[in-house]
């Protein structure tokens, strides 16, 4: 526990960031068919938290074995840089295709032009279809980068989180619950997929790149425990952020969900309980890593504190 | 020789189709994400050639190993099926988003209403989002279905075929191609990513599925200048097709292309040079079969028949 108190998130992030932000700017690709190459770095370069890929790289931290090869060279760490960057490429491709006018037709995204405002509707669409396939291009490099067991296991898991039974899945759920009332179980089991499932594929893919192969049973439960109740809180904070914040401060329009008459966790348990309920959550993520038995947890802690405290 | 003048393409594309078309209606889901699920079903199960699926499974038959374990329950076979199934989801994905009104804006897919005007625009998007997903799951079942290292190479194969260096890249160069004059190079490399690459991806993915592990120089490059041949081909034919074809035999709209001012090798070539050329790559396809050392060709040579002869 010395560590979690000790542990200094903002030097930590800043060295995982400067990491990210160097392999996206290598790896998603400059002067490709036509402006679509520009399209897909306007996408993905322009800022953004990068919560998924820090939640990746802190996965992956926590599972570093003692005496394990160390540093950026190693193929554990490569894996799990190409993992964090996978997902990051997935979720930007989401936030392409989500803001079109046929889907939430936004037309700021941090504070920016969306793409679709920038390089037109079909720019946009292949923009996202180029994102998700080199999310895939991403996590199968040489084998003499990452072991092919690792890729397919990666593979797996972002295919799986991606689509139907994930993001898209959620996603749809979510156009055809405009104006519709849901139940709590309801409205989880979208946010559960829509969001939670990605977030999920962040812990258990950063869990992945580790030389200790498959993960106990035990260890598994309690990740997936603890990135269910992160990817809950998200929503739920997210929901929270769309009613009390500003739409500079947000980097996006605010009070779209209300205007859209879409449910959410503030229509269904109020301002209040929405809140208390993101505390429940937050300390489900924290027991859910005192169980793990792993190591170092610093960095997964303190990525569940900003989860919960964040303004934007 | 003599098996390629016996082989009966009927018969074996009908025995073919009976595992591709009962496989893509195991793995492509019914009830998940409101109506998702059925949008899928609808771009997927609609008919269609299968021609990418007979091809990976053409060249996997012409891999095949004397003694290697056979019937469809060898760990080979069965990446092989997976692998004919991701690309058939591969290309309903681009279908369907390439059908979109800002895209080339068709109402009419193999006669049927295409998955946009049937499901909405939010759900096509989602829908093609999802399929592209669905064939990176395909590709990475347990891996007592299929070994880690074919896993690994087939999702390599295939995220770069789609990709911005491929497919999606290949539409790009179309999208903002229309109107300008193109050299017959620039068409050629426009050809060869849209739709040249996921053909290519198609025999070099079936060629994965096979105990021999990795391939010759000398075979990868007889199956590549195959491959090549036969994506141009396609191309070509293509393009005569929606000259000399009609909306009722062709399924879809044709004089779209001249209709939209864009390049086709019959703008370029005329439709007598065009014709010329595509008997040119037919042969060059043969020849580079025959070149392969490969025993059992027959069937990679009859679907290059098969795709200069096409109706449709």
């Amino acid at each position: 526990m010395s560590e979690m108190k000790t542990f200094d998130l903002k030097h930590w992030s800043e060295q995982q960031m400067d990491l990210i932000e160097k392999a996206l700017n290598d790896w998603v690709p400059r002067e490709v068919g036509g402006s679509l190459g520009a399209s897909m770095r306007y996408a993905v370069l322009g800022g953004g938290k990068r919560l998924r890929p820090l939640l990746c790289l802190a996965t992956r931290q926590s599972m570093r074995l003692q005496g394990e090869e160390g540093g950026q060279g190693g193929a554990f760490d490569q894996a799990a840089l190409r993992a964090a960057c996978a997902l990051e490429l997935i979720h930007a491709y989401s936030l392409v295709h989500d803001d079109m006018p046929c889907m939430d037709d936004d037309i700021l995204r941090r504070g920016q032009p969306t793409v679709h405002v920038q390089f037109g509707q079909a720019m946009a669409l292949l923009c996202g279809d180029s994102l998700q396939a080199l999310a895939f291009e991403l996590l199968t490099p040489s084998e003499s980068l990452v072991p092919a067991r690792v890729q397919a296991v990666l593979c797996r898991h972002l295919s799986q989180a991606a689509g139907h039974a994930g993001m898209a899945g959620g996603q749809a759920i979510d156009l055809q619950s405009v104006g519709v009332v849901l139940s709590q179980a309801q409205l989880q089991e979208m946010h559960a997929k829509k969001t939670g499932a990605l977030l999920h594929a962040c812990v258990m893919m950063g869990a992945a790149c580790s030389q200790a192969g498959a993960l106990s049973e035990k260890l598994e439960s309690s990740l997936s425990g603890y990135a269910r109740a992160l990817g809950l809180a998200f929503q739920v904070v997210d929901d929270i952020l769309d009613v009390v914040s500003d739409t500079q401060t947000l980097g996006k329009t605010v009070g779209k969900d209300a205007a859209h008459d879409k449910p959410t966790y503030v229509s269904l348990l109020g301002l209040r309980g929405a809140q208390t309920y993101a505390q429940t959550l937050y300390q489900q993520a924290n027991d859910a890593l005192m169980t793990s038995g792993l190591r170092d947890v610093a960095a997964l802690g303190a990525l569940a504190d900003l989860v919960i405290k964040r303004k934007s």
